[in-house]
Formats: structure tokens, sequence, C-alpha cells
């Protein structure tokens, strides 16, 4: 698992570099006091930091469900790594943030289910649906939920684990059917299932309707409206308070006030969002902003042309491409 | 410069990851609406993310430079890859970031500036003091300081760029008088420091007072002064509500009332806090609150295990070293 090995420190390269620090990095690294706890600085000053460290987590954890049901999948990856980044800080009362963060790893693993080259359980060597398989056995205990409701998503999750394989371009037959074995067996719910799937693996029967019918989108969504049903539907803070500043500012057409402060007032309880968000066709109004934020943010000379040069591949995924341009500017790259 | 591009996937490999897709992923990405912009979702909500993701930055801004003020490097790290996570995000009114972003460009250069092995700019194979300069030279356009401001700041960042390099254990004085010839030969405001570093290299001098009384911590903390000089002094308002609503939860001390909502009233401006902050011994109250964190955020089988693993290592950086630990929870690894 060299591959692997290299790759989790890729995942956040900054720890491999770290451990292997010169030692005029360590020695400075010993007089650290630690990491973001009240340590470094007034336990007040830390406190500060928790309350909003929680109220950044529960923004972006509402956003990257929104991002979810819309089936934008490429922002709701850019917000798992915000909120990945984040949770390394301190939080406090983690308690209330256990829900939201057990359903954002479920999800995170459904997202990736279709990328096998991908694994969130590197010894255990699952793939991405297997170890969510095991996320959803952790969500039954932690949210105490009866056999009966979490069933069906189970066998959701148990069938997708199976059929991804089958689907996949190299036709992962054997994973299949480890997979099937595993978590089909002994499950009485799945042994119809169990069975049609076997045949269709012995058969390799690509054509049959199990596996024609299966629509990954489908399953993604099924399995959202799942955790969120468990979830209460309370508006973020920081959401509240933009729409605020956002109305203030409209109200005021203050185009000079940058970033205006909300109008104060109680924080009224907001109704329910719809569940589901029509999704709109793919336009360039995106890649518009996008430009502004990356000649903002990259190097003076080079930014008309480096934008220029993201500007001609095709437009799948623009800032995940590119990624790498933008990492330049404020993490470092390595030169072994 | 192969490994420099596998790290800079490495670096925020979900672009190496997303380039290299699946055509199941590929496809789906074809549909998916461009990222963050408004296309995927109502113009309205766009915005709202946009101003939400502009506090952050601002709040994890200053932070970040309080953490770099406390000589709370570790720290200082953890917060750049959140803003780095960050600014992929829409952001909106960019000119009312620019100099926040350019400040912490250079920052992040300085304070990887001993670590000879990454890079900022691995097309160029620069330092990251040699990328310092030159984002010193960009900051002094954007920023329209004098020749005069600037001299004396970029004469320490050219001297610590040439010293780290004699300095570091491998003894790289050919690096060294590479950019010496580079970056001192037409700057007449270096030429006595030039013909100094020049004797020191020829003469692999390290006794030299020039080298023994080279404060690395004390040019880090110059530059911050430096740059700090050149940014308002506006207290984020992520800050300010964070301190109302702790002032309002100890008020009313409940307990009950997880991440109460700051007594509604007008924004006063802050008065500017001390621009040095003293440093508190290591503790272990930090690990406390990680651990508190940790177990809540991993599985739920291996928990105590996995941060027994880490207890026992020595405790320099815990969650940098670590970092791969949480990173399991919400974004996979590789199995290439």
């Amino acid at each position: 698992m060299a591959g692997g090995g290299g790759s989790r420190e890729g995942s956040g390269w900054a720890a491999g570099r770290w451990a292997s620090r010169s030692s005029g990095r360590a020695r400075r690294g010993c007089h650290e006091p630690g990491l973001g706890g009240p340590a470094g600085r007034g336990a007040g000053e830390a406190r500060l930091e928790e309350a909003v460290n929680r109220w950044v987590l529960k923004f972006y954890f509402h956003e990257a469900l929104r991002a979810f049901r819309g089936s934008r999948y490429g922002d709701f990856r850019q917000i798992r790594d915000i909120m990945q980044a984040l949770i390394i800080r301190p939080l406090g009362k983690e308690h209330t943030l256990s829900r939201l963060l057990r359903v954002m790893q479920c999800l995170s693993r459904i997202e990736e289910g279709e990328n096998l080259d991908c694994s969130f359980d590197m010894e255990a060597e699952l793939t991405p649906l297997e170890s969510a398989i095991n996320v959803l056995e952790v969500i039954k205990t932690e949210f105490t939920l009866t056999e009966a409701v979490i069933e069906s998503s189970r066998k959701l999750v148990k069938e997708a684990a199976v059929i991804i394989c089958i689907k996949n371009k190299e036709f992962e037959f054997e994973k299949a059917s480890k997979i099937l074995k595993k978590h089909m067996s002994k499950d009485p719910t799945t042994q119809k299932l169990r069975n049609d799937l076997l045949n269709i693996i012995r058969e390799k029967n690509l054509a049959h309707p199990v596996i024609q019918n299966f629509s990954y989108e489908a399953f993604q969504q099924k399995m959202l409206r799942f955790l969120e049903s468990h979830l209460d539907d309370a508006k973020p803070y920081l959401l509240t308070m933009a729409k605020k500043a956002l109305k203030s500012e409209s109200a005021a057409s203050s185009t000079g006030k940058e970033d205006k402060q909300p109008a104060p007032g109680p924080v009224e309880k907001p109704p329910r969002e719809p569940t589901r968000q029509l999704r709109n066709p793919p336009t360039t109004i995106g890649m518009m902003t996008l430009k502004a934020a990356f000649k903002t943010l990259s190097g003076a000379q080079d930014s008309e042309a480096a934008f220029a040069k993201l500007d001609q591949k095709d437009l799948v995924l623009p800032t995940q491409k590119e990624k790498p341009d933008f990492l330049e500017h404020l993490t470092p790259s390595t030169t072994y």
C-alpha cells in the first residue's frame, strides 16, 4: 500500500512534511504551544475561535447538503475539503457536531462511491461504499435508529457497493462477489437481491435489469434524503446573518459599504427549505466569477496567461482541474 | 520535476484525482453546473455563500496573523490550509480581499522559508523566500509603496534567503551564491551585505557574526510587523459576533443553549489589539481538546486506540503528524 501511504500524506501533505521536518523547524516545533488549544493564547481567545469554528462548520455542512441535493458534486467536494481543514482546529462542544460529522462522513463516501481507486479505510482496503456501510452502522448506534428504519437504506448501499464493481469499466466481478459474500450472506433482507447479483456475476450479465435500471444519481439522492431526515432543519446562524446583511445592503443600496453587517434583530426560525432543488443548465457565469477570483489570487505576472490556459481546457470542474494553480498561492509544493 | 508534479497533486490531491476521473464520474461531471458560481443554483444563494465566504476568510486571516504573532506556527499552517480550501470557492468582491491574500501569500512563504524541500513556484524552482521576494514586489506595486518604505524589508528577505541556504543542514552554499548573485548584485542597498555573504560562502565561514547573529524567528516577526502595518486594523465581523455570543451565553449562564446567538446590537468599532502577544509555555490542555475532537470524529471502534497510538508519540504538532488519521473521515485516499 505504498502508493496509498504516499497519497495519505498527499491528501493533507503538510502531515508528511512536518513529520520529516528540518531540524531547525523541529526545534521551533518544540517551542510551539499545543496546537489551537488554550495553551498558545488566552483561553478566552481559544473559546472565541471554537465558537466561530462551530458556526463555520455548520454553515458549510448546510452548503454541502445543498450542493449534494442539487447534484453539484464538484461543489460538494470543495466544501468537504474546507470542512476537512476545519475539523483539525479545536471545535469545543463536539457533541453538538457529532451528527453533522457522521452524516458528512457517510455522504463523502457515497459521493466517492463510483471511484474504486480511492479508499477511506486504507488498512482494510475497503471501497468507499463498503466504508459507507460501516459508517451507516455507526449512525444506527449513535442516532439510536431501529432496524426497521435503517434496513432499506443499508440494503441500498450494499446493492450499490456490488453493482458499482460490476459496472466499473474494469468489470471488477471478483471484488463484486467478495463484497456480496461479505455483506449480503447473513443479511436476511438481501437474500433475493443476493441471488440475482450472484447470477449476474456468474453470467457476467450486464444486460440484467438490476444492472440496467441502476442509477447512481438516484441512489445518492435517496441516501441524502434518508440521512437528512435524521437532522434538525435549523438554518445555520451564518446564513441567517448573511441574509440580513444582503437585505440591509440592498435596502441601503450601499455600493461602497463592503460586507455590510446585518441590521440587528432577533434571529427568527426560518421555514424549512424545499428538500429538492431544480438543476439549472451549465452557464459561464461561474467561470466569470472564477476568473475574477483566479486573477485576484494568482501571481500578478501570469494570471491572465494561466487563466487563458485554464480557459482553453474543457470546462468540466475547472477549479478542480486547476486547483494546483490556486494551491501555489498559499500552500507550497515539495521539490523532493 | 516529476516529484514536484506529484506533490502538487498531493497538496490538494483532489485536483489530480478528479482530472484522472473514471469515465462515469467524468460523465457526471459534464452535467455539473459551473462550480460554486450562480449557475448551479439561484444567484441569491450564490451571493449568500460569497458573503459568508468573505466573512470566514477575513476571520481566519485574523486568526492566522494572531497565530503567527504568537509564534504558533503549527496553528498558522492549519489556518492557512483552511484559507486555501476556502479561496477555491466563489468569493465575490475580490478587491476587498486582495490585500489580505497578498499578505497571506507572503507570510506563508516566509513561514516555510527554512524548508528548502518545498517550493511555491515549482516551474521556476524558487525557494520559499525567493518566492517571498517576488510577492513583496507585487505588494509594492499593488499597495503603491515607495522604494523607501519597502527597501529595508526587501533587504531582510534577501538576506534571509541567502543565510537560510548557508545554515541549512546540507549547507547549500551553491544555492546561496546563486540567490545572492540573482537578488543582490543589482540592488544598491545590499552591496555591503552582498560582499560579507560572498566572503562567508567562499570561506564557508559559519562562525561569522552575520550567520551567528541571524535569528529566523526575529526575521519572521519583523516581516509580520511590516506587512501588518499596511493592513487596516478592523476586527473581523465573526469575531465581534462570537464575543457577543459568549458574553450573552455567560450572562444567561445557559448550559443547555449551544452556540447561543449574540444579543443583537450595533457592531461597534473595536479597539486595536496589542501588536505582540506573550508566548505561553506548552501545556497539555490542547491535547485534551484534540482528544475530545479526535474521538468524536474518528470511527467509533478504534478512536481510543488510534488516539492512544497518537498519544505515545512526542507531542510536537500532534494534529499535523496525525492529520492523515483525521483525513480518513471526510476525504479519501487513493489505492493507486
